[in-house]
């Protein structure tokens, strides 16, 4: 099948030139939802059951009972299904074309009630198992993939050098004074977790874990209000315990746990010399009548000088940022361009619109070393999204080289190639590269 | 006259082709202060007294006397004239432009001091009446127009389903401790309003009286220190009855009724199914000595998370939104995205700027369903304005239907049209149409 | 040489036409750090140690101290060179270009050990001395260029109708509490600064012996957190006394003496008719580990509502506007749009990237009054980078008024031409223009 036939090629002669060369390279994903015992979706309902599509479709009116997790995945793939004409508008939507067409040879031009069952019986590779994953992962030509791993996922049972762990921290910072989060600490560390000095040990063979499977960073997604600052663990070590064993606690401990905590991940993500992920803005569950996946929102008055302290005190640890809001992305231009531990990272979530990523990946271009730029990640729960959730970014990225570059600074082609390979290949394989032995991510 | 002699046309061939048909359709807009008394302006005095112009001149350099009620007309209007060189390459200045080509067959590239007599002369329609309104309404090609009326507004003398009433509730919720707002109350309710229970009674009766008249939306622009939450009549019972007696108010007793009385409103519409449409982020008097309407700003640090609360409750109502900041535009984008009763609306005051509205609108396309959409509405004054605002508008939706859609997207020139519609015509028509019997202005 | 052969043209043929008749007209540079003694540089070290290449390198992973102060300039630039191939996709390094071939007639593509010393050599201009002063000055079709001149500057020994002064006042007003701020002001006023009386006496000198050399602002930076009231001369005369005297001050006697100068030195500015230069945003020492100039940041929260009072209190003082934070753009659209005084100025630092100035410059030429509008400052240190940085601001111009005025709203280049003259020369000439006698910098 023709790239044309899959996926839109630009109208810029220049800019399609840029995509039809990138369109032949492998894939570095550093960021996704993929479970590696399961990465490709086996029926139409893991695909239409992405968040992006129930949430669109519920703001449009559907139910969210249409898409609830007891109903069939057929029925819930039809209700789905009923709606999507009501969003055929969206660069969501273009994805789920681009995966018929690609993956399930899917002719028509729209998904409707009428052609539903022929599409959901291509769809159908729940027989094909492991196969089907293959067949995904090779048609996307996918060198890597990045995971969000709990942090007591065995990590075992699958090809850590393609499916690359990562080390998933929220609960931890967020979440200590659950006693179920303790219990699996206690469980997967073997450590008795009592206090400060055993959480400590107990985060540290967490670290020691993932790494020696090659783990690609260390992650978490961090709500507008928090302000990371240096853990007192003198003023700390009451709280803590007081959390672990369950006990209430009053809004400044819960404060002073969560960066003292979250202070303790960046040591050992300095120790262990691994990436630290901070994904920037969410508030959880604005919309709790929502659907699954589609409740979380963010508050836009949120900056990077709160992280001033982080940055300067862990000059060893790369942090590749992401940040929600997209007002924020000009933010993010500045600290990177001064702060040498400070990259930007992917277009995430609700700053993944092709608007937003032209604004913002043009100033990045401009005015950021290229050997810090992170092009994009998937941010996929299945493998199918990958493909065309990154053609959607490439293109964005052959028109900006065509017009910023090519056009605006008399660049050659091939320059701007090299440009487009750093972005993509080189700096995200050499930050989130395995590193079985602790070696840098830095730049 | 051909439309390229009235309005410019887009450069790009598609774009033009877009816009030329967009250009036959009628216009329904959702939002406007026309007095449906006295619709269109009988003398270009009210053409060149709109705050656009008498605030750009006067941030220009020219004395706010210069424009001074108690000056003649024609005597304004020559001031405000001479400064008009001034702010020529403004887009504001364009609709002027467009208003004396398309109305009175202005032929001159320039308005100033030395053919302003002629359009002057051309301009006076005042012995003309109603017929000049009509004319203007068949020239516009209007279809219906949503208002902004006071609520003691008897909503009589005018056929309102062309100028459609729209409850608007500012000195409700802000001006409540005004003895003139509590007698106005009285007076339009016969409700004898002394206390909660009684003002209450009289918010009823608005509903109820605008709702029987067709009333597309019930209205307000709010502050961006304001934060809905959920009203504690127990707590505002107090306060509420001083302020209605006059007395004197601590600052927590202001806030406790504006939010005791806005969240009322809300359970009217509710109850009235009317969308409540929100206008968020001006702040009063910014500059006091600034001229009539050019007085406001805002600040630009509000966030949509301080209205989670209301559209969590509320989640039968619908909440067409307005952000005044332009920056804030992309916040809207996420909770439309999220909340099925946030729609993104319009691009109001300091957004309304073709730059401003490109980037907004781009977003908004490629990332929310198209049922929400709620394409521009005019907030014009005299119905002379509505044409060649909405013209910029269409054109700036030709332009990005052409760019986003049909090159960057490969659609056919009909399914873009498809959207503009939408955008246009079905959503305003559903949100806002015309409901007598309280039919759900819901999507 | 030609044009196309130092700058590039753009590839619009109409924004070619432009900027190839606006290249040819003299620059007016309204905000630079020029020293006056010494405007160009003398060697490639002078041109390499630009912070902007020093932070950037650094950044991208080039040790501070091997662009230290004490190394010798030929290796401070070795060092300095080995990492321009990691920056050289941005602007900052297309400047770099544009001066080595614009002034040294450098032929290669790009800058790198091997060819350095051939740079370097070609560069060195010790031995000219001024006359190399003079031969950049010629080929830049430098006009006047505003300096920033410390409050003790003698502004003597140089020819003040080309390198006009500016009186920079960050010092006292942040740092009045400093020893040396105060000896520093008693010695070149000769006034014994003992208090608040004494204080203004002394401001008062300064202001007259800048005007009296010419100057074109009072001009001053301001942290994102700072808020301008009405002084309270009762209340701020003891900690003022503290203050002169090195006495321990508490947080709040801090910020009275901040706002009480801050609003001394507006009052001085209203009297000599002087303009106020307002930079907004930076927060100092945010990356101390940084190199020499670039550790500051900033915190995009940050509003013009807090200087509400003071752009009305002062209404016969012209403020030129710069906002750090390029998110923090479209709202001083805004507020010059209402108040006469406030003009939007330049694109600064952080905001001086092509895509932040396309997006803000658009929005500024279609809703601004064309007379407030003040194109562009370099912020130079050294007098080389004036042309690039201008070159590349008059290419953004050129684009924008192709796109924005000729394509959409049909001018002719005439009238394109014009507004750029207003932009680039007209309005800076009228507003920073030479005032021996205080005539105003009004528009």
């Amino acid at each position: 099948m023709t790239l044309a036939r899959k996926t839109m090629l630009p109208t810029n002669p220049q800019a399609r030139a840029l995509f039809e060369e990138i369109a032949t390279w492998p894939i570095v994903d550093p960021h996704s939802h993929i479970d590696p015992h399961r990465p490709a979706a086996r029926n139409l309902d893991e695909v239409l059951g992405y968040h992006y599509y129930t949430e669109l479709a519920h703001s449009a009116g559907m139910p969210a009972s249409q898409v609830a997790a007891e109903l069939d995945p057929r029925t819930r793939a039809g209700n789905l299904a009923e709606h999507l004409e009501r969003i055929d508008n969206t660069v969501q939507h273009s994805w789920l074309m681009e995966i018929a067409r690609t993956f399930h040879d899917f002719p028509d031009e729209r998904i409707d009630i009428g052609n539903l069952d022929i599409l959901y019986d291509r769809a159908n590779h729940e027989l094909d198992g492991e196969d089907w994953d293959r067949r995904v992962w090779t048609t996307t030509n996918l060198e890597s993939v990045c995971l969000t791993n709990d942090f007591d996922d065995p990590l075992e049972g699958w090809d850590t050098t393609r499916y690359i762990p990562c080390l998933r921290t929220d609960d931890l910072v967020l979440k200590l004074h659950e006693p179920a989060v303790i219990e699996r600490l206690r469980r997967c560390t073997g450590e008795d977790v009592q206090d400060l000095a055993s959480l400590r040990e107990a985060l540290g063979k967490l670290f020691s874990r993932f790494t020696s499977k090659g783990a690609c960073a260390c992650a978490i997604s961090l709500p507008p209000d928090f302000v990371p600052r240096r853990g007192a663990p003198r003023r700390a070590v009451t709280p803590i315990r007081r959390a672990i064993q369950g006990l209430d606690l009053r809004p400044d401990e819960h404060a002073e746990i969560r960066a003292t905590v979250f202070w303790m991940l960046a040591e050992f993500a300095a120790e262990f010399r691994l990436p630290f992920d901070l994904m920037i803005g969410p508030v959880r569950n604005v919309y709790p009548a929502g659907v699954a996946g589609g409740r979380d929102l963010f508050d836009r008055r949120v900056s990077l000088h709160d992280y001033r302290e982080l940055f300067n005190h862990f000059a060893g640890v790369t942090f590749p940022v992401s940040t929600l809001s997209p007002d924020a992305a000009a933010e993010l231009v500045a600290y990177s361009w001064i702060f040498p531990n400070v990259l930007p990272h992917g277009h995430w979530w609700y700053s993944n619109v092709p608007a937003f990523i032209r604004a913002d990946l043009t100033a990045r271009i401009q005015a950021l070393p290229k050997v810090k730029l992170l092009g994009y990640y998937s941010d996929a729960y299945k493998l199918e999204f990958v493909l065309p959730k990154f053609n959607t970014y490439r293109r964005v990225l052959a028109e900006t080289l065509a017009e910023a570059c090519v056009q605006a600074q008399g660049w050659s082609e091939g320059r701007a190639l090299q440009l487009a390979r750093a972005i993509l290949l080189d700096n995200p394989r050499r930050v989130f590269g395995r590193n079985p032995l602790g070696s840098p991510g830095s730049i």
